[in-house]
């Protein structure tokens, strides 16, 4: 398999989850800066031009919570998953569709209004909002949704993995994680594994 | 089971697959005029304050996303989704993915810019880009995504449920539907089904 992925963004969710099933895989980096993710040849890859796109022996797939809840079935030794529980794998694709429709756009607004206005003045409205929106989504997931210590309560899945994506750009975000203590060591003890250290370091050296 | 809905929003794909499972639900209407869907009642089946939500013997699920996957897991002779193949089901939720996060947002910028400014030029400005953005969403459903006569071709899922939920808005984004013939003609077939046609029924005869 082959992921194509940007680094500081969610596809190290999917990175994570690969490394972590033992999955043989490569990476590609498509570089934001060189604006590559609106390249022909990556269209052809992923006509949205985002990141995560993986190549399969079937095809590609887009979109993470789809590529995490693919990952955990086709590795299903690595317990990525609860599998077997239609109504706990259900909890599980509910966070993570949380994550991708309502906390990771309220994020993007801070950096990428131009999806959604033209007006410079309604972007910097958008910049200006971010810190009271996302907050308010991790306020939720605070109290509401991290059972803890892992996500989904003692057994360790792709939610985390996808969780650990967002909570990186909190300060940028301009949110307080003092108010957040169970996301902020959420985060801690996922950077102090050894297949994250791992991961983030692949991310960063590759070109 | 209980499905929380309001008419008029996604929450009908949840109720068209329940409808099409021969599912044992009820359904309970949240009205948005009196903001019932902050009620503390109502927060208490969803803290989110969104529709739908699934109440279950297991427990409360939102996100259509999740809860369509659940109700095809729960309902396996109905054949909503391809369960047996890992990668088939990858691509339903991809699908189901890229409407929750992408196009349902794009969509809510004509109706609830709140959520990302409080400016209301900025508000104005996010209504004025809806029928472009929600436009591009559409023409990359027509030409990449829906792959006909259903939306992962020959068999038909939970993907055509929630389809069938957005493109009900497209008029009033100010998307002219002649450029997606594709996405017309399907919601034309969509419409026509009895299932279909009862679930709304009885969705506007509810209290």
């Amino acid at each position: 398999m082959i992921l194509y992925y940007t680094p500081h963004t969610c596809a190290l969710a999917s990175h994570i989850a690969l490394e972590q099933a033992g999955a043989d895989y490569q990476v590609k980096r498509i570089d934001f800066s060189k604006n590559e993710q609106r390249a022909p040849e990556y269209l052809r890859v992923n006509p949205k031009g985002r990141v995560p796109a993986l190549v399969t022996s079937r095809g590609i797939l887009t979109e993470t919570p789809a590529i995490l809840t693919f990952i955990a079935q086709s590795f299903p030794a690595a317990g990525l998953a609860p599998l077997d529980d239609p109504f706990a794998l259900a909890q599980v694709q509910s966070f993570n569709s949380y994550l991708c429709s309502t906390v990771h756009v309220a994020h993007a607004h801070r950096m990428r209004g131009h999806r959604w206005a033209d007006d410079p003045t309604a972007i910097e409205a958008m910049k200006k909002k971010a810190p009271q929106s996302v907050g308010a989504c991790f306020d939720l997931i605070e109290h509401e949704m991290l059972q803890g210590p892992w996500v989904m309560g003692s057994i360790y899945t792709v939610c985390d993995m996808y969780l650990f994506t967002l909570p990186q750009w909190l300060e940028a975000d301009g949110v307080d994680l003092r108010r957040l203590p169970k996301v902020a060591d959420h985060r801690q003890r996922m950077s102090d594994t050894p297949v994250i250290a791992r991961v983030i370091a692949a991310e960063l050296a590759a070109s």
